[in-house]
């Protein structure tokens, strides 16, 4: 399993994904789920990916490829805008499975697989797709400035209840931390490390680029002062009618 | 859908459960999914129930007719263990499922129902069972001291955290309350009011119960505080090393 979210801010965007691999309990392994790409100085753009680490790998490979190739038709640099490069990555990600869907449904296996992919192209607002694993997309929107893609419940009630448009990079980033920290308490098939990236606006290079270990010391202190935290405010809410000291009634 | 939980603490136990019925936009309605007995002094349970309606009421129905037949071979009050009852649902239940099973498969509908069943016989220690749809259980364990069914996910990571089974009835039945808060607010097809029990160990009465609805007072001031105390733990999460008046390095 997998967990990976992406925050769209006035001030940029914040990616977050865990690097879990093959969950088998005598076959854990580690790695990367957040791709980023070597793009022109007009663009910056990062994805993030669920579901069949096979078709996933064959889509970044082919879109690093297109990336080297000077005669491809297409690539992230080529694209106009950002949803060209979404319906692109789409696209490849359709064909990829098409590819192996047959073999792979005779094995009862999926080959599908889900990416974001946000950033920003000069001139254009920066934005985050979630593309489908048949080649579509949605945008995050202004209501919902967040899009998740794997294990997406449990790291939700803290984003619902914390993020908005005009929360601070920095905040969302810590957010994004605590969605994901709350997840791999609950499932054990997301796991470290936590990778972290923060995209300021108009600015075409990643701001920060982080990944957590569990036993880093920034995140041990996220851990414990979150934990710390929810204990002050389950301590702050109402007593019931019948507890000492409340004139809150209960019902 | 539907979310409710229970939680065995070593004082007792706590059941909750929201109640929305029929999702569908064009006909929300609102049923209880908590439902108690009048049962012999000597014992007390409280059923909690997700899935088919049409089981859960069929089911329901037949545990009070049980209890009302003095002729009855079986009844709630006739067990001499919970696990005994729990079993005793179970079998009603899949007996309800396999008359309608035919009819329901034609139209595409499940006729599924998971139960939780807690309670106490005197003598015995207080427990909690999940009663799946195939007729057998698990029980609740000192390292897992909840069971949910329902749209279980959104609700956990608190419950993770904050339970053990030392905490409190009140502060354990707090908990409950912010688990079916932050589901509700994840998910329009979990809705109030939210019904709330709290039982002590080796009284054999319910000690209370609560229906909330979004409105009531307590309800209102306790998402206040909660959100306000969440609030006040972001705040008191560590800066990253590029902000700041931080000496945590960030990895």
């Amino acid at each position: 399993m997998t967990y990976c979210l992406a925050i769209k801010l006035n001030d940029g965007l914040v990616f977050a994904s865990d690097s879990r691999g093959q969950a088998g309990v005598d076959y854990p392994s580690v790695y990367s789920k957040m791709y980023r790409f070597g793009l022109h100085q007009d663009r910056l753009m990062v994805l993030l990916a669920s579901g069949s680490i096979t078709t996933i790998q064959a889509v970044v490979n082919r879109i690093r490829r297109d990336l080297e190739n000077p005669g491809a038709t297409r690539s992230l640099n080529s694209m106009a805008y950002l949803f060209d490069a979404a319906t692109y990555v789409g696209e490849i990600s359709v064909m990829e499975q098409e590819q192996h869907l047959a073999a792979m449904q005779r094995s009862g296996l999926s080959a599908e697989a889900t990416f974001i992919l946000g950033g920003q192209i000069q001139g254009q607002p920066h934005d985050l797709y979630m593309i489908y694993p048949q080649g579509n997309y949605i945008m995050a929107t202004l209501d919902t400035p967040y899009l998740q893609i794997g294990e997406t419940k449990y790291g939700k009630p803290v984003l619902v209840r914390m993020i908005s448009p005009e929360t601070p990079l920095e905040d969302a980033a810590r957010c994004a931390l605590v969605s994901l920290d709350s997840t791999m308490r609950s499932n054990v098939s997301v796991g470290p490390p936590v990778e972290l990236a923060i995209f300021r606006r108009d600015v075409f290079k990643l701001e920060h680029h982080l990944s957590l270990n569990a036993t880093s010391a920034f995140y041990e202190t996220l851990q414990q002062e979150w934990g710390r935290g929810l204990r002050a405010a389950f301590d702050g809410l109402p007593r019931f009618e019948w507890e000492n000291g409340t004139d809150v009634p209960a019902s």
